[in-house]
């Protein structure tokens, strides 16, 4: 463990689309998607044999601060930070970045989404390590690129360029350009050309070197930041700074940006479907995904997600790809190929039911 | 109202082909299937235009005496008759008829399970009063017949002969035989022949009638009544009753059986997938069962049978032909056509779960 090296995970999503086990007061990070813990504490374990619990940020929405110390009790209270409004990922970054220089201005950090899933974590951590001691030396933004195995559609791309060097046998790339989400017939070309990587929007650098980049590219968030460290009130300043993703009001417009090539799993569990991705499957190809002695019982089911917690049963007969998710009080039933629409139940229910959101 | 007619409920069934709703503890009458309220509830508003609820005795499990009292908090204490044991039909007839002679010797009553569903209400009331008016003056045996618009296999016939009389514009007619569930081939000959009728198990005689059949055509059950009306704890008694149907150990052997035919709607429901034929369907073949402001939210689909209860949420994607039952701690989901399967997922269990039988 490299004393300066720190950690701020951003755990502010509200996500939509794993409704309804995700709801506005308990979002995607907060549940048992991945494995038997929430995603935010499988997250943490994943990092914290190489930076220890002092120096591991949470970035999430204030009144989510509680569930994040109730999910993550072995974390300093002061190192849970509460957005009074969510803000994208840029003004979490800068204030985060903040924070980290007025405890430790020579500190190195990580920046990664509490709800991914990577494995294995022993690889993740010797990535991490490399990235902070490239940048530990240098004045570089570094990103993490996920060499693609599929044209996947639903991820940004990175496209690399030479080989700047190499830290602890990975390769550091320079980046040529950050690409939005392309279509299927872009996608191709991009994996064909093994040239492009998916952004998985992890970061390592140096406090001052993400400061001096905000400062550069993104002034209304360093007098914001600047404003804050003058003493303003963060739920005065909050609500001002430029809601946009780190990616675009940064690492787009930034010259000093470099990319580590990975290859082992990552995966954004985007939605339902996705699960199976994740998880081992039964021989029929069922994805059954349970916590705290919940259970499924399948007869002639094949290739079905099925989401069950706290003791609760799904039973299915007879059913082919379907996501089936039960909680207490609602159960979503949809083909997986559907599984995005569950943002249109979400729609419905703010006007017909939003008890249910 | 005639104050010599009485009522017979059958409440003691524990089906668990309505499983995740039905439970051992709350089999299907009690459960909103075909309305606002418990099946039994219904069963009984059905008939107490016609016969007070002085009069109407219910037949359930000893352990669900209770039940039957908050469902129907209305109905005198001193009119639910526990059985200590399920013996099948017959000894629950038999006791009912001993309870009623001790209190009316002179009465006419009816029997009638507490889980169908029968419209309109008004009609069965007449033809129940054309059935007592029959009964009164007579020593017959009278049984309903449905006529029937489907070569069902799931009932059993009554063959009809001859009309032997006319009570309230409905003819009485004699009874050849009862026939079993028949195979698709037989019911289609049954249906052609106009002559065959669905055995709804709803019966009409004088409570000495039926005594007098059962002590003919079942002595082990006279013995045991007879024993009973001695002072024998019913604990003692009911085990040793013989647990045949009351149609199997007296209908079919009786000489002095009648049947009057109806015509109006008449549904056992004896599975989810028979919801649809007691319900409204919206405009896509849904039919959306809910009570206590639960609700369903399609989006795309078609031909589905959603159950909720109490304030609780089903969400449907283009899915068609399911049937999604959401309770408190479990979810069901299958095809329409599999929905007789759930008793393999009852058995399953009764290994594996049974907190959840």
């Amino acid at each position: 463990m490299s004393k300066d090296l720190y950690a701020v995970i951003m755990a502010g999503g509200s996500g939509t689309r794993f409704w309804p086990a995700s709801r506005a007061r308990r979002p995607k990070q907060f549940l048992p998607i991945s494995g038997e813990s929430p995603m935010l504490a499988e997250t943490f374990r994943r990092i914290e044999p190489l930076i220890s619990r002092e120096r591991i940020l949470v970035v999430t929405a204030a009144d989510q601060v509680e569930l994040v110390r109730a999910t993550l009790p072995e974390l300093p209270v002061e190192n849970v930070l509460g957005e009074p409004v969510a803000r994208n990922t840029a003004p979490c970054v800068g204030w985060a970045a903040a924070e980290l220089y007025r405890r430790a201005p020579d500190s190195v950090h990580v920046v990664l989404p509490a709800d991914h899933v990577i494995r294995p974590a022993e690889r993740f951590r010797e990535t991490l390590e490399a990235a902070a001691a490239e940048a530990r030396e240098s004045d570089v933004l570094l990103t993490l690129g996920i060499r693609p195995d599929e044209p996947h559609t639903g991820y940004g791309y990175i496209e690399a360029g030479d080989e700047a060097g190499e830290r602890g046998g990975i390769p550091v790339l320079d980046v040529l350009r950050f690409v939005e989400k392309p279509d299927l017939a872009r996608a191709r070309t991009f994996l064909e050309s093994g040239k492009f990587y998916w952004n998985a929007g992890i970061f390592v650098w140096r406090t001052r070197s993400i400061l001096a980049a905000i400062e550069r590219h993104v002034p209304t968030l360093h007098e914001g930041l600047s404003s804050l460290e003058q003493g303003a009130p963060i739920e005065d300043v909050y609500p001002t700074l430029p809601a946009e993703p780190i990616d675009v009001a940064v690492m787009e417009k930034a010259l000093n940006v470099r990319m580590l090539p990975v290859d082992y799993d990552w995966n954004d569990v985007g939605s339902w479907a996705a699960l199976p991705d994740v998880h081992e499957l039964d021989e029929h190809g069922n994805c059954e995904v349970t916590s705290g002695d919940s259970r499924v019982i399948a007869i002639d089911a094949e290739g079905c997600v099925s989401y069950a917690e706290d003791g609760r049963l799904v039973a299915l007969i007879g059913v082919r790809d379907l996501v089936v998710v039960q909680t207490a009080d609602a159960t979503l039933v949809c083909p997986k190929e559907r599984a995005q629409d569950v943002k249109a139940i979400v729609e419905r229910l703010k006007g017909e039911a939003p008890e249910f959101l």
